[in-house]
C-alpha cells in the first residue's frame, strides 16, 4: 500500500464582535498598556454541515479564566497576542513565524510528555496576534492553528464514509459510542475535567471495537485499547466538511499516535455531526501511513510548526474587522466617549474614577455664555446628567458666544435657554441625560409685590428640590444676588457649588466650603499662613453686608456679555476642572484647597501626588490685561457670612419659605441675623479709634479689601 | 362776536424703524454713554387726506447735522434725551413737566425776541424723551409737542373752507400763491435758507390779498405786509384732516400773532393738500380772537406749557416700539453680534478697533478640539473669515470635546471635518464666511514614496495659497511636525502664526515672532532681562533637533485627545486673546511681548495701558495639576531655528517646493542649512571640555532645557 499524501482542510477562525468588545474592556480596564501574552479559550464543533466547514470560534467567553462547557463545542487553549499600535502589529507579523515556533514548542512537548493524552484539547492549542483599534472599531488580527510537520509525510491508504467502511451496524453503533462520549463530556457533572479534556467530550479519543460493539476511551487510556486487543480507531471531532480530506487538527493527533503509540498506521473516525449527533453517512474513516517511528528519533528536533490562517484574499496575512459601520450608533458614539475617558488611566491618571464622574448629577444655574461653556466640558469628562435652570430665551447676540445654541434657536422670540440648551446636549450625544426649566431664581434685595409672593415661593420649591436631587450646582448666572438662595441650599444640604463669575477682562472660579457644622465651624481663625485648614469660603465670605439688588440702573453694555469672549471658555472650564478635581478628591466637598501662593513650582506633596487629578484650588482669580496673569487664592469661611453662615444655614432648615422670603424682602434681616449689623457698628467705632490701634488690623475690613471689585460683570 | 374756545387737533409723532436704527449706531459709534439732548429734525406735511391727520416723522435723516429740503416735508427742530438704563427713562419720565418746561421756554424766547418770525419752524420745536433697549430692539419713547397757554383761550369766530370763506376765485388765487411758496421752498437754491425757514417753504407764512390776488410773505415781513393795507390771512402748513379743529402747530403762531402783531384777532388759512396741491375746498378759514395785547403783560410770565404726547391707550405716556419682530432675522443676528461688541467701546476697551477684528481673515491648521475652541472664541470677537483645514473625519468620541460636531455628524463614516466645522459656523451665525478644506500638511521625517509626491505637492500648494490669503495662521494640530511647513510660510509671510498645544493637563500657548529680516535678525543675543526686545521666537526655536516623525508607534491614548477635557476651552481660548491683542498692538505680528515674571501684579507701563487689550504675551503655559499653575514666558528667536531662522525662509522663498520637499524628505538637511549640525559636534566638544568651562553657559544647551517636555501631547 502506498497510498497518497494525505492533506487537510485549513481550520479557519470566526471572530464573533463581542470577542473584540471584551477585548476592548479588558484593555481599557485591566490590561492598559501591558502587550502579555493572554491565555484564551477557542471554541470548535465538529462539522455539521455538508458545504461548509465548522470553525473556531472566539467570543466574549473566549476571556473568561473558567470556561464553562458549551454544549457541542470543544474548548482548546489559545494565547492572545494584543499589541498597542499598528507600527507594533506590523512588527509582530514580520516575527510570525518565531511565534507559531513558541506555541508549536508547546505542542510538542505537550505530546513527547504525555500530557496531551491527558488534556487532547492542547493538541489544538492556537496563537492570535491582534491591533485593536478602539477609537475606530477596527481589529486587526491575525490567526495560527501550529501544525507540527511529521519527518515523513502522513499518507492515505483509504478513505471512505464510516458507514461504508465499518459497514452499517458497526457504523451505527461506533457513531452512537462516539455521541455517548460527547454528551458525556457536555453533561459532565465536573465541569473543570470536561474544560480540560481528561475525561469523556475531548476532541480527540479512542474508539475500540470489539465484535460489533464499539466503545469511546480517553486517549491516556492506549495502553489499555491496545491490551483489550482487537480494532481500534482514533476517533476525533472534525470541522472539515470536505469529502475526501479530514481536517487541520488531525495533524497534530496524527503525529502523537506516531510518537507515542509506535504504531505505524492508524485508523481514523473523522466525526462529524448531522442533527447534533455523529452521522455515519457523514462521518470518514480513513487509514493513514504514520512515519516509521522505528526509524524516527522523536526527541532529536523538533519538527516544523505550519498553520497561518490566510486572510480573505487568500493570501498569509492579518484579516481587518470593521466594527464601525455595524454598530448601533448611539452606542458607538456611548463607547467612543467612554474610551477617551479610560484611556486617561493608561498612563496619566491611573486613579481616575470615571464612574464616579458618570453618576454624578450636575446642576446648572444659567445657561448663558458660562452655563454652555461648563455644559461642554462636563460632556467631555463623562457627566452625563446635566439639568439646567435659566428664565431667558436664547436672543440673537448669543450663540457666537453661548457655545450651546444656533441661530435658528433665536427666531421667532428665542426658545427658552434652559430647554434649548438640554435639547443641543442630546444632539451632541444622544445618550445623555439632560432637562431644562425655566424659572428666575428668588433674589434678595427684588422686593416682591404680595401677587409675586406665590411664583417665587414656586421657583424657591423647585429650586430646593433641584439642588435635593443634584450632586453638584454650577452657580452660573448675570447677578451677584441670585447667588445668594443656591448658595445657603448648597451650605444647608452639603452639595459641592462652584462659582464662576466674570468681568471684562477678569475671571473669579471659586468652589463653596462643606456645609457648616455648628455655630463655630468656621471660627477656628486659621492662622493666616494655612488658611486652607479651616472650612472654605462662599461667594459671600467676603461681604460684611447682604445682597443687594444690583440690576437697577444697568447701562446696556452691563446688561450684556461685555467681557472678552475667551473668557467664559477659561473661566467655564476652570470651573468643570476645579468640579471634577474635588469630586476625584477622597474629602469631596470639604477637600482642603491646594496651597498654591508663590511655590507654584514646587514639588507636591506625597499626598497630593496620590490624588487623581491633583490637589485643588478654592478660589482662581485671573485678568487678561495684566499680562494674563492668574492666581490661586484661598480663603477661609466667614462666622458671619449672610449665605453660609451656621446662623444662615440652621434659620433656614428650620425656618424653610418663611425664613427665606423675609430675607428676599428685607436683606438687612440677615445682617442682624449674622451679627453683621452689630460688627458695623463695631467697625464704625473703630474707625473713630483707627490711631490708637494701627497695628490691629480689624479682620472684617480687610475680607472687605479681599472682596471681588465692584465692577464684577457677572455672567 | 363771542365765539367758541378753539380746540385744536394734536399732533401724532411717528417714527420710522430707520430712526432707531440711527439712533443704534450713533449710541454705539459716538454717543455711548452720553445723555446730553441731541439736537434731531423732525419732518411734517400738510395735510394729504380727509380721513388721516399728518403726523411728525422721525426716520434717519432726523440725525444729520445738515437735513436737504425734503419734498413737501417741513422740517422743525427737536431735541432728543436718550438715556442709558429703563430706570433711567422712568426717572426722566417723572421730571416730563420739567422737560416739557425747557423746551418751552425756548420757544417763548424765540416769539418775544423775534427769532421765531425769522424761523417760523422754531415755533414747532419738539422733544424726544427714549430709552433704546438695542439688545432687545425694544425702544421706549415719548415725545412732546410743547404748546404754549395764552392767558386767554383763543376764540374761534368763524370756520369755513377756504373756498367758502374767500369765494372761489380768491380761494383759488390764495391757494395758488401758497403752492408757490411751498414750491418756492422745495425748489430753492438756498437749502440753507430754505431749512432755516427763512425764506418760502416755512410752515408758517402771511398772506396778503388785494383785490382778487394773493402773494405770500414770510412772518419777518409782518411790518410790510401791515403797512401794504388791505386783508391778509396768517398760513400754515396744517397737519389735520378734521374739519372743525385746526392742527396743534397753529397755536405757537396765534401766540406770536397775538404777542408780536398786537392784533386781536386773525384769520388763518390753514392749508391742507389734495394731490399735492393746496386744496381751496379743504384748507380751512378760521377766525380766532386772539388774547387783548393790551391787557397782557407778555414780558411778565412764561405761558405754560403743554403738549405730551398720548400713547397708544390713549393715555399721557410713552410708546413703546418692539421691532424685534419686524427685522430679517439674519440681519438681526448681525446687529446683536455688532452690539455687543461695540458695547466693549463704552466703558471697557475704548480704543477696540473692531473693524479691524472684523476685516482679519483667519486659517485654523486643524479642526479638533482646540480648532474648534478657538474658531468659537474668534466669532465671539466678531471675526468674520475663518477657514479650516483638516484632513480628518468626525467620529464619534469627538463630538463631546469638539465644540462644532454633533452626534449626526459622526454617522456613515463621519463627514469631512473641516467643512463640518465650516458648516457649523453657519448654523451658529449665518453671516460668517468659513469654508472648509480636507487636506493633509506634508510633514518632515514623514518620507514620501514617488507616488506620494505629486499629492504632497498639491497640499502644500493649496497651503501656501491658504497662508497668503489669511492674516493669522493657527496651529492646531495632533503632531508637531505637522506645524513645521505652516511655521516656514508663516515666518515668509510675515504672517501672525498663533499655536496651542496640550498634554494630559498642561498647554502651550504662543504666537511667533514676525519674518526675520536678515541673517542676523535674531543674532541681537538680547540681555537676558529683556529678551522681549529681540524678535520673538516660534515653537520651533527651542529645537536643537529637526522635526522628525513623532506618530510611529503611538499607542492608543497618544492617539487620542486624551487631555483634562478642561484643557482644550483654556488654550483655545488664550490662543484667541493672544491673536485679539496682538492684532490690536499698533506693531501687529511683531508686538513686543509683555513683561510677565514676578511683577504680575504690577503697574503696567503707560505705553502698555494705552493698548486696547493690554500688553500681549509671547508664550502662556499652564499645569492643572500643579494647583492650577500658569506663567507667561518669553523666547527670542533662534538664528539657527529649522523653521523661522532666516537661512530656512530664504531657501523657501527661492527654492519653493524642491526645497521643501528636501526637507520633507530628511529634515537633517535642514541642521546642515541652519548650522546645528555645526552647532551639535561643536556642542559635543563643549561637553568633552565642560569641566573647565562650568561657567559659560552654551545657549544652545540651555535652549533645550526650556524646550517643552518631551511628552507634549498635541491635538
Amino acid at each position: 500500500m502506498s497510498g497518497q499524501v494525505l492533506q487537510f482542510q485549513q481550520l479557519q477562525s470566526t471572530v464573533d464582535p463581542s470577542f473584540w468588545a471584551e477585548l476592548g474592556r479588558l484593555k481599557l480596564d485591566t490590561l492598559q498598556l501591558s502587550e502579555d501574552a493572554q491565555p484564551i479559550t477557542g471554541f470548535y464543533s465538529a462539522n455539521t454541515h455538508s458545504e461548509y466547514p465548522a470553525s473556531l470560534l472566539l467570543d466574549g467567553q473566549s476571556f473568561q479564566s473558567e470556561v464553562p462547557q458549551r454544549k457541542g463545542l470543544h474548548s482548546v487553549p489559545g494565547n492572545l497576542l494584543n499589541v498597542n499600535t499598528f507600527e507594533r502589529f506590523k512588527a509582530a507579523q514580520e516575527k510570525a513565524s518565531q511565534h507559531l515556533q513558541q506555541v508549536s514548542q508547546r505542542i510538542w512537548q505537550d505530546i513527547l510528555s504525555g500530557e496531551a493524552e491527558r488534556r487532547p484539547a492542547l493538541l489544538a492549542r492556537f496563537l492570535v496576534l491582534s491591533y485593536a483599534d478602539l477609537k475606530r472599531f477596527r481589529y486587526y488580527y491575525w490567526c495560527a492553528f501550529p501544525a507540527l510537520k511529521p519527518p515523513q509525510a502522513f499518507c492515505c491508504t483509504s478513505l471512505s464514509t464510516l458507514e461504508e467502511g465499518l459497514g452499517a451496524e458497526l457504523a451505527a453503533g461506533t457513531a452512537e459510542a462516539c455521541c455517548e462520549w460527547q454528551e458525556c463530556g457536555s453533561a459532565s457533572s465536573q465541569p473543570d475535567q470536561a474544560a480540560e479534556g481528561t475525561s469523556g467530550g475531548a476532541p480527540v479519543w479512542l474508539v475500540h471495537m470489539a465484535d460489533s460493539a464499539a466503545d469511546c476511551q480517553p486517549l491516556a487510556a492506549w495502553e489499555e485499547v491496545k491490551a483489550r486487543g482487537g480494532r481500534w480507531l482514533l476517533g476525533i471531532a472534525d470541522h472539515g466538511q470536505l469529502p475526501g480530506n479530514p481536517g487541520w487538527l488531525l495533524r497534530n493527533s496524527l503525529l502523537l499516535a506516531a510518537a507515542r503509540f509506535g504504531v505505524s498506521e492508524v485508523e481514523v473516525a473523522c466525526i462529524r455531526l448531522r442533527r447534533g449527533k455523529p452521522s455515519a453517512q457523514h462521518s470518514l474513516l480513513l487509514s493513514v501511513r504514520l512515519p516509521d517511528a522505528s526509524q524516527v528519533d522523536w526527541g532529536a528536533s523538533q519538527p516544523a510548526p505550519t498553520g497561518w490562517e490566510l486572510n480573505a484574499r487568500g493570501k498569509l496575512g492579518p484579516r481587518v474587522m470593521n466594527l464601525g459601520p455595524t454598530m448601533d450608533p448611539r452606542q458607538l458614539a456611548e463607547a467612543a466617549v467612554d474610551l477617551n475617558l479610560k484611556l486617561m488611566r493608561w498612563r496619566a491618571a491611573p486613579a481616575l474614577d470615571t464612574a464616579r464622574l458618570a453618576a454624578t448629577k450636575c446642576l446648572l444655574l444659567g445657561a448663558g455664555t458660562l452655563g454652555c461653556a461648563v455644559a461642554r466640558v462636563l460632556l467631555g469628562w463623562g457627566i452625563r446628567h446635566i439639568t439646567f435652570v435659566d428664565s431667558g430665551r436664547v436672543a440673537f447676540s448669543n450663540p457666537v458666544r453661548q457655545s450651546l445654541y444656533e441661530f435658528k434657536d433665536c427666531l421667532e422670540g428665542g426658545l427658552p435657554k434652559a430647554e434649548a440648551a438640554a435639547q443641543a446636549l442630546r444632539r451632541i450625544f444622544p445618550s445623555v441625560h439632560a432637562s431644562g426649566h425655566q424659572f428666575s431664581i428668588p433674589m434678595p434685595g427684588h422686593p416682591l409685590s404680595e401677587a409675586e409672593v406665590p411664583k417665587a415661593e414656586a421657583d424657591f420649591r423647585q429650586l430646593e428640590e433641584l439642588m435635593e436631587e443634584h450632586d453638584v450646582a454650577f452657580l452660573l448666572m448675570d447677578t451677584r444676588e441670585s447667588r445668594w438662595l443656591p448658595t445657603v441650599l448648597g451650605a444647608a444640604k452639603n452639595r459641592l457649588v462652584v462659582n464662576a463669575a466674570l468681568g471684562f477682562d477678569s475671571f473669579l472660579v471659586m468652589r463653596h466650603g462643606a456645609a457648616p457644622a455648628g455655630p463655630e465651624d468656621a471660627a477656628r481663625p486659621a492662622a493666616r499662613a494655612a488658611p486652607a485648614r479651616g472650612r472654605l469660603g462662599c461667594y459671600f465670605c467676603n461681604d460684611v453686608v447682604a445682597p443687594l439688588d444690583s440690576t437697577v440702573d444697568r447701562t446696556l453694555e452691563q446688561q450684556c456679555t461685555v467681557a472678552r469672549p475667551g473668557l467664559a471658555g477659561i473661566a467655564g472650564s476652570l470651573a468643570v476642572e476645579v468640579c471634577c478635581g474635588a469630586l476625584q478628591h477622597p474629602e469631596g466637598v470639604a477637600a482642603p484647597a491646594a496651597q498654591h501662593d508663590a511655590a507654584a513650582s514646587s514639588a507636591t506633596s506625597h499626598q497630593d501626588s496620590l490624588l487623581p487629578l491633583g490637589p485643588v484650588p478654592h478660589m482662581i482669580r485671573g485678568q487678561l490685561s495684566r499680562g494674563f496673569a492668574q492666581q490661586c487664592l484661598v480663603g477661609s469661611a466667614f462666622r458671619q457670612c449672610t449665605a453660609c453662615s451656621w446662623a444662615v444655614v440652621q434659620q433656614y432648615r428650620q425656618g424653610g419659605w418663611p425664613f427665606i422670603l423675609q430675607a428676599l424682602q428685607d436683606p438687612h434681616a440677615l445682617e442682624d441675623l449674622t451679627g453683621l449689623t452689630e460688627l458695623h457698628n463695631s467697625a464704625a467705632a473703630l474707625m473713630m479709634d483707627a490711631s490708637e490701634e494701627d497695628d490691629d488690623e480689624d479682620e472684617s475690613l480687610l475680607r472687605a479689601s479681599e472682596a471681588p471689585a465692584d465692577d464684577w460683570l457677572e455672567l
